[in-house]
């Protein structure tokens, strides 16, 4: 099970599909970029305060962003 | 939004309804009883890596522990 991954993924996806660069996330949370950056590829150390603020900036839930992706998006050829 | 508060309560929660003791749930995600016991009284920084070890010894998904407990059961009387 790798967490970091796959909220590394779920941040990543979610920023997209809000049409948020990494900056525009970034600013919000009140992180510097390349920090974000870091957690994007999973090479940062996250916290649940981090995952807390970066949850309410996107507006979901901090449970939605440790999801496992639906199976389909996963596995699909 | 307290995810760190939230957290706690829902290993607090899944522990019990397991039939674990601190020092039997410490033992399996390889910590002492004390750092358990500070997650569990929500004084201890969480970072994913340790959700994940929880997680994985309460049998659960790490976005479980996160999620908010069901309305009735936080404000019925």
């Amino acid at each position: 099970m790798d967490l970091r991954r796959t909220f590394a993924a779920n941040v990543t996806r979610l920023r997209a599909e809000k049409g948020l660069s990494q900056e525009d996330l970034a600013h919000e949370v009140g992180m510097n970029r390349a920090h974000l950056s870091e957690i994007e590829t999973g090479k940062a150390y996250v916290g649940l305060e981090i995952l807390g603020k970066i949850a309410d900036a996107l507006g979901v839930e901090g449970a939605d962003l440790l999801k496992k992706p639906a199976k389909a998006s996963a596995k699909a050829k």
